[in-house]
């Protein structure tokens, strides 16, 4: 709780307009019409703002994928059984999933994390050991995890982000694998924003429209049971979250104590990084939404936020495929602001 | 003109339902749920479709750049003076300039051809010198060039893409640079779609609200001169075009006429696809459009072809700029499709 508590502590705005003006008044240098390169331009200013300086170099990268089982599941709320998690995360860590393939075009190093699958993964050398548990309880019946678990995950977010600092990563992703947790982040959503459940629960996976009133009908009947004080974080993660939701919350929180950006996926790592934000509203200045996903309930978080997100491709994949391409749009501003000659330097005279 | 005869009867529409079901059914096998990749999954479908087979390797990949200077300019439509274009051609050849990071990052070679700069600039190796003319007529006094130079640019264009086609690349970019174009864009724009110029007609590089307005005039007037038929696309090249804007055309056409996707910039190229696919509407199926401009003809333009683009980040500096973040999107749906794991393959199983 010490470690929460200071990493709370610990994160600062990063809003500072000299700064600010320093890195405007070097993009205006380029050989470019001022703000042509749009979102690009914004993304190397909330870049430095984060960094907390005007000279950054090309990042390291790092995509983290939190991994973990969801009691819920056993309510047939997805279009796959929960078993298939598990091959899952042997597949991310055999190289063979979308993220992997993703990962390895935008020279990201992919960290593949066990935060509590339901099945031994201690034999799969590419995979981080941090179960909390093996898969969340049914919170239709009760809490998903204990108080104690859900600051575990948190404070285990922590360490990884202080982890991937020692290593210089300066730009990190985050993604996730755990059927049923489209259930867990729709439930985290409405119970933090009070929206409607019809409004945040979609297809996941891909569930039948009978399917889908099921899902809402499961997540609407918890959220009756468990009632958590939606200015409590941790109350609500308990209440209805997963073990990789409380781990992107705490790897967001500790990354944005550093001042390292992090690149969100879609829908759940979203409701990792609500959970964030709800605990430290400034975390927000270190986040960069990579796409809108497919998924009926990102939406409502991308609107509850106020966020634009850089892409809207349809995809509802998860893992942090929508994350890895958005770290390659960061990667593009980064290179332009390092790269592109200037208006001096290339001898080409400014607008009339 | 025999060129441009053949090679318009050598484009054939991409539908093949066989094909495509083939192409789907190995998108279904990727260890994720169907369709989850969005549109990685069409861009990938429309790939192999217009390469005309389902298995394709990650292609390699070039950005055409296609440079001119306009006569139209001396009446004062752009926020930076027509010298501007020549040092900035320059800029190109020297790799400081955005493109030139992008192409970088996304492994793509850049081609720059002067297409009618108004400067020499055969002492710039790095510039393939196809100069029609050295900068177009004004056309709001006469036509911006001749119906010859108007085939001559649109050959040229084929020419390149046959070039391209020999040296095996299998994915091509189209980009622009010349101080004025954006006018031009908007008059031929205009001019097919019969749309009210004020609607066409945008800031480009950043006029101020009385140059927009000027700007407008200048081609309602241009227009109300020359009066070309909307479905003759060499009358409107001829007329209100630009050098560079016919060779984007040609290049377009020769591609599809060769089964070679074209990623399209933004609203300068655009206008040269226009310009093909007036001329052969199956050109379409070859053409990707990467992104929606901030410049308000683009907007236009894409409802007019009922296009929705891949990316939506305020960018409006040409060049090829957003074409080259849509060739990494491009990329990312091919080495997807090639590199995932199978269900069968991953031991994972399918949906419940």
């Amino acid at each position: 709780m010490d470690l929460l508590k200071n990493t709370l502590d610990g994160i600062k705005p990063a809003k500072n307009e000299p700064l600010a003006n320093q890195i405007r008044a070097r993009l205006d240098r380029l050989t470019k019409p001022p703000g042509s390169l749009g979102r690009l331009e914004e993304i190397a200013l909330q870049y430095g703002l984060a960094r907390g300086k005007a000279d950054f170099p090309v990042p390291r990268k790092a995509m983290f994928v939190f991994c973990a089982d969801h009691g819920v599941a056993a309510e047939g709320v997805s279009a796959f059984p929960p078993e298939v998690t598990y091959p899952m995360v042997k597949n991310f860590a055999g190289g063979g999933a979308a993220i992997n393939v993703l990962c390895r075009q935008h020279d990201i190093d992919p960290v593949i994390v066990d935060m509590g699958v339901d099945h031994p993964l201690d034999d799969v050398e590419a995979v981080v050991s941090r179960k909390v548990s093996r898969g969340t309880r049914n919170f239709l019946h009760e809490t998903a995890m204990t108080r104690e678990q859900a600051i575990q995950c948190i404070e285990t977010g922590i360490h990884l982000a202080l982890a991937a600092a020692r290593l210089e990563y300066g730009l990190l992703g985050t993604g996730e694998m755990g059927i049923g947790n489209s259930t867990a982040a729709a439930a985290t959503l409405a119970a933090i924003s009070g929206a409607d459940t019809d409004q945040v629960v979609g297809a996941g996976t891909g569930v039948s429209e009978s399917q889908l009133q099921h899902k809402s009908d499961v997540v609407k009947r918890a959220l009756q049971l468990h009632q958590p004080d939606p200015d409590d974080a941790i109350a609500v993660l308990a209440a209805v979250g997963g073990f990789e939701i409380g781990g992107i919350a705490g790897f967001v929180l500790g990354a944005a104590s550093l001042g390292i950006p992090v690149v969100v996926d879609g829908f759940i790592a979203s409701a990792g990084a609500l959970l964030a934000i709800r605990q430290s509203p400034a975390v927000k200045d270190y986040l960069m939404f990579s796409h809108r996903s497919a998924e009926r309930g990102h939406q409502a978080l991308l609107h509850f936020l106020d966020i634009r997100p850089l892409l809207d491709l349809d995809m509802r994949l998860g893992e942090g495929t929508g994350a890895a391409l958005g770290m390659g749009l960061v990667d593009s501003a980064i290179h332009l602001y390092n790269e592109m000659a200037t208006f001096d330097g290339a001898g080409v005279s400014g607008s009339a």
